[in-house]
């Protein structure tokens, strides 16, 4: 006997821009939207009957009608305002999860209309509501960091295939991709996001490192330390390696001068770091 | 107190080639290989001490050496064995997770040693071994297919955002990622593979489609009525819009013959086909 | 005193997919279309006057008008018929270029409606017109080809930083990317691109290679040979590099067994081969 | 009678990353270099004698060798180096052509040894060395900018296929891609790059734009205005659409304040802006 498991639809990366004009003084919020339904949908997938599915072009249509109705402040608060409408207003949807990136846009002169993307990093949101509760995980990635010290790698497990050498000094480097879950939300969505990352930036330049997985309990440690809201860090890093090149044939010293940064193969350290209090995550993480 | 959560570690995108030369009739098998363990690492987050740790660079090494002392058969096996082996050989690994991409090669001429990258899609497994038990999902991606008849889009849930209208004549286009677990194995992974996979492509080509979900469980029932040894199905389809073009500013009819193929949004249709005595998944899907 | 240089404009990348239903027997064509023209422009660039500028939108607007007025047939046809059609009927368009990607797709079964998109390498054109004629350059690329053997790389020229060493017995394993100037257009577009693209792997397979260089010569002289139409050809080959990977620490020998597939850096060899009295290319490879 | 054409080859992506350490203070330099050499290069096409061909593997050590004998200051220097060294060591080499991309790091904190990627964008350069002298070009892409108000586009030609209505107000956005030619070489290269991108920055910023190709002009005239070593600018700027969207359907109003960012198809602009007394270009832009 066959039968429908978990299952979900919806309108993946809308792109909404709103620009906002105070006098002369513009404002840009650049953000891609993904909206995911679920709940009474047996009948569509076992006869095709589409009763229950609202069309994934009205999703996307909801989303600029509601950035244009509601504004668009925190995309937290964006993607929430979102799900909650989904969930309360069609009687087939049980729950809805949005997903948004935020891209960042800095002010290029002083005439107040022109900017130049920031391109460090994108600031990402989820927001699940269902009959449960609300939740929402923020984050952050595609911020690339380095440390040209402070970082060892000695004293490891070794079998016959076992090649790598100790270091006592090496380059560091990975490309941060950091979610965190809520306790409770915070007043201001901005605020507790750019607490949450400076602790992850500092907490990477100051750990005296002496394993990546070091580093990242370090980083998730750190942001609940700043952030009373936040219960709960997932990190994502990859060791971007970076590997001292042998100059010997050339009669020629290296000493942590000359690298070869490296594609593939690398190392990806993937950890969590939580309150031992956090409440039950529930759907948060899907 | 902050506590450390699920974590893991190791070596991503191993890129091996393995030549086999029978007589003047090469083989080539094309693999991406990622290995991820995980087990007593509680210490190496906290204080750093990597004696737990077997070097993702060890990892990468026993790619390569049991590619040269095993072969490489089907990718499952050789998954397996990688994992049984970190499972089997560190004490502090509990857990070993091995996941591989294969790319395939077609004969290129006659001489038995010139090849041509198939490109049409990548094959995929996911191993798991641990004290538990041994788990493997097989899949692909990268499979895109279109119907240019034969799928309808009418009788859906509608709002005040919905303009869409319905439809008794689309173009229904995916890029079908696919993977399946299994109950039992198969005695030839290759086989069971290529019946799945020829699944999909015939029950997307067969189903008069009423709802992109409607064909989504099509195509996982049809590998669960083609594979026994088959007892779950994960699919991801994203609904590759094409668009009629309006011309009748043109003074053109166009009925059902020039179409915008859409970038973005997307719509997309993730769901799961499952038998209803499916063993218990355990950590199958992470 | 500043002036304007060269300059050109159009729209890149309009992507139109034509269904012909012949019955049941449907054909898809699938393009990627991107026109660019120029002419009298300055006064849009130092005035912003637009008197002689066809928007980009109209361009876009023209490709799919066309693709219903006159059919897609081979994409060197639809492209000149596109160039000719803004050159003929602009004042101010004195060159057009229109460039073309086709994507190809195969029948995924016998219902006649259903494909598969061959994925295998994208075919190309890139058509000129203007006052001094027209001109066809067509081509591919994402071809990717490997020769297990044949392949050494012997007797090349050195210095102080040189630590390779000779090999008789190496993979050669490239992305071919090629375009091919004809000069004379031939009477059916199709079968002379078949035939260049099946030059091309012949050329791969047939020859025993010293370098990639005479490889890429080999590839260029066998499409002139089967190809009275062209009458240049250029070739750009990054050597995919796949080493040997030592496994001796490991107690095993690879001979010519076990490689590693690099990302970076990568060889990339360019080069023409032509007729001696081929005709002028005048703007052709712009 | 088939001949050999124009040809070169080289080691393309040599990523290299060098750190620097004044005591405490560190300083990373991170670039991807191309090499590529043409010269007597017949023979190794015709017959595969390698003789006049210096492996791309030499090149790559050259690179990693010299970043430590000379260090990396400019990458103009850098290239020019690489490409004197070339033509001046290898007599088959006639001509060298090096090009770099550098990526920038920002200090992360205050401890000297920690940084984050800026990511706003790559410089770049490309430097010809032959017998003709030295020829530099240098640029930057993937300067993303964006104008929300001061842009019209009106009174453009129009035919049977355009649809598109005037505007008198739209969002003007684009991803420069730029090169610029050097007349002289100047004393800082870095003063002449950051010199060159504000003027790029503030020209886009302050143009009101009646067409992207009139703020392209602006541009270039504004670069060779405060750069007197720069002779000629080239740019390529896509136009990357934002479509106000129609929410008449939902009662609401958009006055140029939600919009879609689209993807494809895309304007796509390009021109050049010269000096009239530029010297020859010579090979400065192949």
């Amino acid at each position: 006997m066959v039968v429908l498991g978990p299952n979900r639809y919806g309108k993946a990366e809308t792109r909404v821009v709103q620009v906002t004009r105070h006098g002369d003084a513009h404002r840009v919020k650049d953000l891609n939207v993904s909206t995911t339904l679920s709940g009474d949908m047996t009948e569509v997938h076992l006869s095709g009957d589409n009763s229950a599915v609202l069309p994934t072009d009205t999703q996307k249509n909801t989303v600029y009608a509601f950035a244009k109705k509601h504004g668009i402040g925190a995309i937290e608060d964006f993607a929430l305002l979102l799900a909650r409408h989904f969930v309360g207003t069609q009687p087939a949807v049980r729950h809805a999860r949005v997903a948004i990136e935020e891209y960042t846009w800095e002010r290029n002169g002083s005439n107040g209309h022109s900017f130049v993307r920031a391109g460090r990093e994108t600031r990402t949101c989820v927001a699940h509501v269902d009959g449960s509760g609300e939740r929402v995980v923020s984050g952050l990635r595609g911020l690339v960091v380095m440390n040209t010290t402070n970082s060892e790698f000695r004293g490891f497990a070794s079998d016959e295939y076992t090649t790598l050498t100790e270091t006592r000094d090496r380059i560091l480097a990975t490309e941060v991709a950091a979610s965190w879950r809520h306790a409770y939300f915070p007043t201001y969505w901005d605020k507790s996001h750019e607490t949450a990352r400076w602790a992850l930036l500092a907490a990477f330049a100051d750990t005296y490192s002496l394993s990546l997985q070091q580093t990242l309990y370090a980083m998730g440690s750190r942001v609940l330390a700043e952030c009373p809201e936040i219960c709960e860090v997932r990190l994502s890093l990859p060791n971007k390696h970076h590997f001292e090149v042998d100059l010997s044939h050339f009669g020629l010293d290296n000493d942590g001068e000359i690298f070869f940064a490296a594609d593939r193969p690398y190392g990806l350290i993937e950890g969590t770091v939580l309150r031992e209090d956090a409440p039950d995550a529930g759907p948060a993480w899907e």
